[in-house]
């Protein structure tokens, strides 16, 4: 079984709250390299990715490209063509690795879901896709249960920090640097980024 | 197997960092909602909690009363007393449940750490107590896997969002009341709070 996993994937002037720490050009290379992390923990637990972008998107991946509408728009349109099992994974997760990948795919329920933090949702994997809408922004986790719920479909919380750890806040830069090992930790290292230590919390400082 | 459970517990003037949401009373009664919250999880995975305090608490449960020295020389200088398997768990992962402290105490490695946010250790499970020593505060994960590495010791990381959920910050809550199904939750809902949008992030209000 090899499902297609869609990646939503904004090109253009991504992760803009990371504006204080990163030039444009490096929040675009840097989304770049979260991405690849993330195909690469997906392509590992055999699944196969399929970007789903805004716009086109110099790559020699499988892409849907949708441009007149939003994100739920988007899957909710490709959703009713996946005859079999899907994935969506978010491509902000550089922490996800092949055995958290493989946690989600591998329910024995028709749904399994990964929150994301602050009630979002990080990953989610239907055996029926055409049975599910998705419903992103705000509390999605929330409403992703409620629509499961409402459709008869029985579900799995996938507890995992990797998959819970979206990087959007300069503070979340420190989890990639703890717990990265891909292309991304690489990146920001690269770039000078190391682990500090402010009023007791670990953050992270650039030291060139 | 009913391995001990040590819990670090600070019963005055804890959670400082919620001062802004919840007066002094209410920190105190909220911790200890949280500390039931990771009991019952503690006692549903067969693990038997003792209460390492810095000064006496009034509670019925085991207690080990150290008041001359910090969290570290607490729990190291019980370590060595403990001969058989040992976990230290904190007290303010209210999201803690049964099946994620199973799977810190069933790791077939020597050792198992279940981290936590910024870098900081919320679990950790010694099968051999008396060949390790603990390092909290600062990346204390990062200092845990090195003692280990060190000591000659195999480390499972645990990769639970459940457990890397520790509980400091105002916005926290918000994951408190998404995820969260005993006291602490019931406890600030009884207090008024609910969740909120703010900026595209969600977080918390107190409605009375």
């Amino acid at each position: 079984m090899c499902p297609p996993a869609l990646i939503p994937y904004k090109p253009r002037n991504p992760k803009t709250r990371l504006s204080s720490l990163l030039s444009l050009e490096e929040r675009e290379q840097f989304a770049t390299a979260m991405l690849e992390d993330v195909k690469a923990a997906v392509k590992d637990a055999m699944c196969s990715p399929v970007l789903v972008c805004s716009e086109l998107f110099d790559s020699e991946d499988v892409q849907v490209t949708i441009t007149d509408t939003d994100l739920n728009g988007s899957l909710n349109a490709i959703l009713p063509q996946n005859v079999g099992p899907t994935l969506i994974i978010m491509a902000d997760l550089p922490l996800a690795d092949t055995a958290s990948v493989r946690r989600v795919i591998s329910t024995d329920k028709d749904l399994s879901i990964a929150p994301g933090r602050g009630g979002g949702t990080n990953a989610i994997f239907m055996k029926e896709p055409q049975r599910f809408h998705v419903d992103y922004y705000g509390t999605s986790f929330l409403k992703h249960m409620k629509i499961a719920e409402e459709a008869g479909l029985s579900v799995d919380v996938i507890d995992s920090f990797r998959l819970h750890t979206d990087i959007d806040e300069p503070w979340d830069l420190a989890e990639l640097l703890i717990h990265g090992t891909g292309k991304s930790r690489a990146y920001l290292e690269g770039l000078g980024f190391i682990l500090s230590a402010e009023k007791g919390r670990v953050g992270v400082e650039r030291r060139r």
